[in-house]
């Protein structure tokens, strides 16, 4: 069971921007400080922008913020943003994909359950109880 | 959150030998039925064998079928077997993946409890649950 490199890469930006609450960090040092491509990461970002998780501001002293508390958002809310563009077998693709089973299947709704436990699991905990901050051996040394 | 194709393909082949517990059913059969590639569905049988959930003879009146009645085998155990070389996000990989946050890091307990979550409610279920037969509208018409 694999979530998206996309997915991996949101939490991590929301985990960081939780950890330093009264600042606002731009793409391109979380980037850095994550060693991943800054192109790869704007479009996590935006995205993340989109489902109303950060702000943008744009200018010298611009950059991101978390658009609500840490604590109030769910690891469950942001990895079901994120995910929602994939698919966890090919009968859950919004074309319904292509397997010949589907009249028959008894395996997609045992799925979908799996997934929501997954989720459900997820809602247990917020960007808050994540949250890093830069005084960590690996961030400290960038 | 994503399964692999192979894995998917797994369940599919479990599925339908659950169907017919006193048949033989070769490899290509099922490919056929399915409308997917015999050579992908070829390793994914060598998998399932691996894991003891079928047994292959060979000849003429060879085939698969399942290596123990498939009320004894829930889900989760095959989910958990044909997964097992996928990683849920990079540092879950044996290698151990380049994230440098590692050190800092508390969200992989918690997608590893999320995983567990997934893996458990689909421990609910078993193979017999989800038996295919070949009376239904679309492998019928094969």
């Amino acid at each position: 069971m694999r979530l998206s490199s996309f997915t991996d890469y949101g939490l991590r930006v929301l985990m960081r921007l939780a950890g330093a609450p009264n600042q606002s960090i731009s793409t391109g040092q979380i980037a850095d400080e994550f060693a991943i491509s800054q192109h790869h990461l704007a479009k996590v970002v935006q995205d993340l922008g989109r489902g109303g998780f950060v702000n943008s501001q744009r200018g010298r002293n611009g950059g991101l913020q978390l658009a609500r508390p840490a604590k109030t958002i769910t690891l469950g809310e942001v990895v079901r943003h994120l995910e929602q563009r994939f698919a966890i077998v090919e009968c859950f693709q919004s074309d319904g994909g292509s397997c010949v089973l589907k009249p028959l299947c008894r395996l997609k709704p045992r799925l979908a359950a799996a997934r929501e436990a997954f989720m459900s699991e997820l809602d247990q905990s917020t960007v808050a109880d994540c949250a890093l901050t830069a005084s960590g051996p690996t961030l400290a040394a960038k």
